[in-house]
C-alpha cells in the first residue's frame, strides 16, 4: 500500500446532510473539496456526464457493490475493498484493470472525517493497482435508510494478449492452485463485528491481484485455463459453482489448503467452516497439469503469493461435484453455502 | 415503452432475506429464476466475473446510483429510471448507449413481487433504448439498513462519428434549446410521496433520449455544441453550473419555457420554483445560432420532442452568470440550488 499523506480539507460542515446529494451547491462544495482533489486525473477534470476513454480492442466490464459492516476493519476499509474487489474481478477475466467508476450512497449524518478516510483509501488502492476513477456519482439517503456508506465500483479493462480464460478451457487433469491462505477477510470482519478478542488481530487480506494474474499470463499464457476469486461464499461455494457450471469433478485436499494458525483457531472457536468464509485477496487458478509446479514457483516470487499451493485437481470422476479429502483421509462432498454464514462481509 | 409480458416465476420465498446476498444457493436461485431469465443475453449467459465486449474506438463511461423514494410512481419505477438515467448520461456525451452493468442493493424483507416488477421495468427500458445489461451484482442489507432497493447502473457507449460535444465548443450567440416541458418528474414524485391530490396524476417524464440526441447528431453534426440533462437540481442548477464552468453568460426567457399547466399549478401550490425541480426525460442542447430553428423542427418530429423550444442564448454579457427574463420583463440571476429541495428524487 502506498503511503500518500492527504490532510482533510477544512469544510464548514462535519457531517453529511441531505443537501450533499441535491446536485446543487453543497454537492459541488463536497466534491470540489474532497473527491475531485483527491482522485484528480484528466478524465475527472472534465466534469462531464461521462468519461471519454481511449481503449482499443475488446473490453472487460464488471460491477460490484460494497455494503461491508463495519466500514473500518483491521487492514483496510470499505474504500480499498471496493477498489480491490472490482480490480480483481477484472483480473479474473484475464484483463488489465484500467478505469473505475465510483458510486457513493451516503447516509445522512456520516462524519466527513470518515468519508475522507474512505476516499483516501480509494485513492491509495487505485494508485497501487494502477487504475483511475474516471466518473462518479454521489447520493445521500436519510438517516436510518442506509448504513454510513455503500459503494459501487464498476470497472473496465483490456485483455492481456495471451489471456484465454474461460470455463470451457478447464479440462480433466488440470491442477487447481490457491494463491494464499484462506479465510482471513471473513474472520477479520467477524472478529471486529462481534468484538471477539484474539491474541493478535487478524487483518483482511484485501489487496489487488492483477500483478499476479498478469505475471502468470506473461509466463504461461494459454496454460492458464481459468481464474476465480473466492469472495462471498468462500472457496467451497466457488468450487461447487465451477463444478456445477462446467459439469466437471473437482477433488480438493484439505492438507494442502494454506491457512494461518490464528485464523484456523478462530474458525474452530466460532464453529465456522473456513471453506465458506469470505476472502478478498485470494484467487484460484486452473492450470495445465504440466505447468502447475512452475506456476506455483512463479507465485512464490510475489510477496502475496508466498503461500500459494496446489490444492486439488479436475477429475473425470463425480462430474458436477466437489469432493474434499480430509486430513485423516475421509471424503465429503462440498456443496454451495446454503444460506448466509456472515452477512455484509463485502 | 414495449409491452413485454413477463409472469413472475414461482419461488418458495415471498421476500428477500439475507441469504439472497450470500453468494450461495439462495443467491443462485434468485438469480437463476429472476434476473438471468428476464435479462437473458449472450454476455450474461457466460456468468463470468465480467463481460467481454467487442468495442472499437473510444468509449463513453458513466455511472449513476438511484435511491428514489417511493420506488413506484406514476409512469415508472426505480428500474426504468435507473436504465434511462444512465442511457441519457451516455447520450449527453454524444455517445450511442450500448451496455449497462446492474448493481442491486436490496433491503431484507423486500417483496419478491416488487423486485420482479422493477426487473421487468429494467428489461423493458433496456429493450426500448437498445442496451443490454451484461454484468451485475446483488447485495442484501438488514432491515432498516437500506430502503427497499437501491440501484447502480454504469454504462458504456461508443461515440457518434459526428459528435463533438464539449463545453469548450459553446460560443457566444449559441441558442439553448430545451427538448420538452419542465418539472414533471419532480412533481410526480412529490405528489406521490406527499399524497397530494391533483385532478390528474402527473407522470414522470422518465424516458431514454438517445434517439433524439443521435438524430440531432446525424443531421447537424458539429453544429451541436453541447448536451446536458437537467436532472437533480433542475434546469436552474444545470444552467448555473455550465455558466460557471465555462465562464459564459446565459440568458433564459421564462416565456419560452415549456411547462404543463397542472405541473405549473402544482409548483405554485407547493411554493416550488420549477427551475429547481428535477427532470428525467429532458435535455438542453447548445447549438450554433444558424441551426437553431432547424434543430427545433427536427425535435418536433419526435413524439418526445413535440414541445421543444429555444429557451435562451449564450451572451458575452455577465460571464459566469445566468439571467432569467420573467414573463413581465423583470430580470433575476439564477443560482445553483443551495441546499436540498426534494431529497431522493432519483
Amino acid at each position: 500500500m502506498l503511503n500518500i499523506s492527504c490532510p482533510m480539507p477544512k469544510l464548514d460542515f462535519d457531517t453529511i446532510n441531505l443537501g450533499h446529494g441535491s446536485g446543487g451547491v453543497l454537492t459541488h462544495r463536497l466534491l470540489d473539496a474532497g473527491v475531485f482533489s483527491l482522485l484528480d486525473n484528466v478524465w475527472l477534470r472534465e466534469q462531464h456526464d461521462g468519461a471519454k476513454l481511449d481503449i482499443e480492442g475488446p473490453v472487460a466490464f464488471t460491477t460490484d457493490s460494497f455494503v461491508v459492516s463495519p466500514i473500518f476493519f483491521p487492514g483496510g476499509n470499505i474504500g480499498d475493498l471496493a477498489v480491490n474487489g472490482t480490480v480483481n474481478d477484472l483480473a479474473m477475466c484475464g484483463a488489465i484493470p484500467k478505469f473505475l467508476s465510483l458510486g457513493l450512497i451516503l447516509e445522512e449524518g456520516l462524519e466527513i472525517a470518515e468519508l475522507w478516510e474512505v476516499l483516501v483509501a480509494i485513492r491509495n488502492a487505485c494508485a497501487a493497482a494502477g487504475v483511475h476513477v474516471v466518473t462518479g456519482d454521489t447520493k445521500v439517503v436519510e438517516r436510518g435508510k442506509g448504513d454510513k456508506i455503500f459503494i459501487n465500483t464498476t470497472g473496465i479493462g483490456t485483455y492481456h494478449p495471451k489471456a484465454s480464460i474461460h470455463m470451457s478451457r478447464v479440462e480433466v487433469g488440470d491442477k487447481i492452485i490457491l494463491s494464499g491462505p484462506l479465510a482471513n477477510h471473513g474472520i477479520c470482519i467477524m472478529s471486529k463485528r462481534e468484538g471477539l478478542e484474539f491474541e493478535t488481530d487478524v487483518e483482511t487480506d484485501s489487496t489487488f491481484l492483477s500483478d499476479l494474474t498478469l505475471d502468470l499470463l506473461d509466463h504461461f499464457g494459454e496454460d492458464i485455463h481459468f481464474f476465480r476469486d473466492p469472495t462471498r461464499g468462500g472457496l467451497g461455494t466457488v468450487m461447487a459453482e465451477i463444478a456445477h457450471q462446467g459439469q466437471m469433478g473437482i477433488d480438493l485436499f484439505q492438507k494442502s489448503l494454506p491457512m494461518d494458525d490464528q485464523v484456523a483457531g478462530a474458525c474452530e472457536m466460532l464453529g465456522l467452516d473456513p471453506l465458506y468464509v469470505a476472502n478478498e485477496g485470494l484467487f484460484v487458478t486452473f492450470v495445465k497439469a504440466e505447468a502447475a509446479e512452475a506456476v506455483v514457483d512463479c507465485l512464490h516470487q510475489h510477496q502475496k503469493g508466498q503461500r500459494a499451493a496446489i490444492i486439488g485437481e479436475v477429475t473425470e470422476e463425480h462430474p458436477g461435484k466437489v469432493v474434499l479429502t480430509s486430513l485423516i483421509g475421509g471424503q465429503r462432498i462440498v456443496n454451495m453455502l446454503p444460506g448466509e454464514q456472515l452477512p455484509r462481509i463485502c
